[in-house]
């Protein structure tokens, strides 16, 4: 029997890349997490696009041990049989074989037939950005997009261009094969549970929106720390840096969650012109404050979680002589009427001394506080959103330490989400990947923001040449260069850091 | 070696009503638990006074059972010895017994040369109402106070009159022997953690005061809900009713705390000043608004954790036809700047359907509740104060349900203060007596405090001829009767019970 989710949702998926790490690590194991809790329907289906000779049974098995590595549910004969049969292998060279799209075509129209997808196709391009633009023409070139059936969407991954020149060629380009509101670009970010839950615990309770301002909030820090080095992508991060790699995408993406004032409706283009007007608010860097307020840095040998780990200069596919940034600190401010004078506090890097994703909104310090004696050295009111590893959320505040003494404490008010629900808190890609298929692209980065938030970036990456930190200027598992330290303590402020207390 | 505390705190605590339930059940194992935390001197002595012939050898006995059922301490050999050698019995009629003050007094002064107290004494009078006043005449008579060397002070149970008369003549003839600053009235709640903790919470985070007022709180409603019924205090009980058995004191004294403006600082007199001007503010009932915004109640026969209870007119010397109250509804308001049109809610009731104290904070609806169709019927949000048996407090908000959908659901940020520090939270009598040894008479009730709260009370208490409800109406075992639920739900509200959840 069929239902009205079965008729919405049933599609195919077509995967360009489908041999590639993306493919394995994060796109099959998500859509069979979703069959998984019954998300799609039975006839959803799988075409995955690779250059190398494979039959259906190869691949198959191969994505069988990626999802029993990488999903969050355990696999079973029975479930994998079910999901399996619905994963089919389809060699060509993306590339350049223009008869090969046409054979897919073909291929993917019999899938209808059989499958009753009623034309309804979602292409995932996990290919490197340089052929994102090709692989549009040709989908255009064979009529395999903007049908007269169905519909037909097209989600790619970032980056979407290198800077703001190459992204607005690239979608000018795309935007006269495809109509903007089929393209579907990912930041992955956005489908994050606690990315979700900025918009659920912002304008869901009555007790922060009158707190969430310039009179009552000191300073928003942003705090993006990885262990990992640049691994296997040395020639990717020249180019990108943690700039382009971080910054520009997942950073401002949930600064703007963050930042912006309540969209009139949950609908994606409510929530959309909300986040652009953060990010054209956003005050852009000079010659002047870019020396006063960004900190740049790139790590040295070092150790993490006690073993030696070398440079990023001595990592395969980067120069001898690079001067890539591999961490940045910046102050910055949203000039507008909520945000005004409230410094924004971001810094991200690459080999630090925790993993962790947090965004901390720190209040404003007691007036009271010089009054009453017994609260002389107490801390700061915090809200603290754990986006990852961990999921969660906590104000701290100053209670009464129990006992005959009015002494004080800090206390956590703590709702932990990845405590309360393990398993439950689905993957990123899970979501992006269902609500691409229902059509609600409020997770997806539409054209004007990305446009705003390269221009940010390129405000930085101006100044890059007249300013070059002796690199590498951070051992690997340290908290960063010193100077990003004491771009905050000269405010009289301090990082807050709740993964390594 | 005699360190400043000890200079400070050495004192003699003389106990009038040395055999009573109060004593056994409370003091001696208070002053037990500061002496095993070491929060007294070595030298602090004890002197019990009752009308029974003993020695002090059976009274150490009596009280050596006391402790090891109610102290919060184990004990052992050693730690009693070292205890109890410092008690002593003195056995008098304190009621008319004028040379058994001067033997008394003899007595103390030995005391204070062989253990070097200096003069300081303690006198608590856990005895009947009817008492105090005879036995400060004889205390002052005797030269037993204000005298030229130490200090001397009285701390007096409740209740402290029995109406807003008895309590002014009783104030008045006190007043002519002792000065206020030497007499500490009791209200236990003031002693407790949590009532402490919300001067802490309020005027130590910058989070509380923006919200704290009649722009974003919605009501006010504090519970305190009883299993037990009058147990062996019937006579008392006939007399007193819910109203002056907890309206009077402990309700109003919470009420305070959670209403006061912001104290100049936190010394005794800067407290007790802002929580007079709370209790001058709140709103008198008149025959009118009693009819409106007030349900008295009176327990029959029921049930609580699955054992038969009698009613409340077949309890030990209680009358067969009472009209006593033993359970109170009401809604009032407090008419300032603060809380002008915030309603407070209190009921408190004895054979409830749980034991639990608490004060909530109910915020105001979202205003886009209305506009974002994904937030219909969240809940409200609102900051619970746990006060007993479970202490700490928590938030109640709205957050997104981790999973695909987005979905709403109800969290709490939660600090529980008793499961996080086990036996580190003092007993109320702790602490009201170290901080009356201490000097600190913010935590005892001042004399305008009190005569402004019977104020309240008298007012309330002058409609009762006219509106005596047909009693019983309630069961034993249930949340009351019926019309106190009506009274918050014709204002389209409802009570919050964290307890029953």
């Amino acid at each position: 029997m069929e239902t009205n989710m079965d008729k919405e949702l049933s599609s195919i998926f077509v995967i360009f890349g489908g041999t590639g790490d993306l493919t394995k690590r994060k796109l099959i194991p998500a859509i069979f997490s979703l069959m998984y809790e019954e998300k799609l329907p039975e006839n959803f289906t799988i075409v995955a696009i690779g250059r190398r000779e494979k039959t259906n049974e190869e691949y198959r098995e191969e994505m069988r041990s990626s999802v029993e590595k990488f999903s969050r549910f355990s696999l079973n004969d029975y479930l994998w049989l079910k999901f399996s049969k619905r994963i089919f292998y389809k060699n060509f060279d993306f590339t350049s074989d223009n008869q090969g799209y046409a054979d897919l075509d073909l291929f993917l129209e019999k899938m209808e037939i059989r499958y009753l997808t009623g034309g309804k196709r979602l292409y995932y391009l996990a290919v490197a950005p340089e052929f994102f633009e090709g692989i549009i023409r040709n989908l255009k070139n064979n009529g395999m997009v903007s049908r007269a059936i169905g519909w037909q969407r097209i989600m790619i991954e970032k980056p979407f261009g290198s800077s703001l020149e190459t992204a607005r060629i690239l979608n000018h380009n795309i935007s006269k094969l495809v109509p903007e509101e089929d393209l579907f670009r990912i930041d992955h970010y956005l489908g994050k549970e606690m990315i979700q839950n900025i918009l659920a615990i912002r304008f869901g309770n009555s007790l922060f929106e009158p707190l969430w301002n310039a009179n009552h909030i000191d300073n928003i820090q942003i705090t993006s720390n990885e262990l990992l080095g640049v691994e296997s992508r040395g020639a990717y991060y020249e180019n990108a840096g943690i700039l382009k790699d971080m910054l520009q995408n997942h950073i401002l993406q949930m600064l703007t969650m963050i930042a912006m004032e309540p969209p009139i409706d949950f609908e994606p283009e409510s929530i959309r012109d909300e986040k652009v007007k953060v990010l054209r608010s956003l005050r852009p860097f000079t010659a002047e404050t870019f020396k006063e307020n960004i900190v740049r840095g790139q790590y040295g040998a070092g150790e993490i979680e006690d073993a030696k780990v070398i440079a990023y200069r001595e990592e395969n596919r980067v120069s001898k002589a690079s001067n890539t940034d591999t961490f940045i600190a910046l102050k910055t401010y949203i000039d507008n009427f909520r945000w005004g004078g409230v410094p924004i506090y971001i810094r991200a890097g690459k080999r630090m001394n925790n993993k962790s994703t947090e965004i901390v909104i720190q209040f404003k310090k007691l007036p009271g506080i010089n009054y009453y004696k017994e609260f002389d050295n107490i801390s700061h009111n915090l809200l603290v959103l754990k986006i990852q590893p961990e999921e969660g959320f906590f104000f701290q505040i100053n209670a009464k330490q129990p006992g005959s003494e009015f002494k004080m404490e800090k206390v956590q008010l703590d709702y932990c989400q990845s405590c309360r629900a393990l398993n439950d808190s689905p993957e990123a890609y899970e979501r992006l990947i269902l609500e691409a298929i229902r059509n609600n692209s409020s997770l997806f980065t539409r054209w004007d923001e990305l446009q705003y938030s390269w221009q940010f970036v390129e405000s930085i990456e101006k100044q890059y040449e007249n300013n070059i930190p002796t690199c590498p200027n951070y051992s690997a598992g340290t908290s960063g260069p010193k100077e990003a330290i004491d771009l905050i303590e000269n405010d009289g402020r301090q990082w807050w850091n709740t993964a390594s207390d």
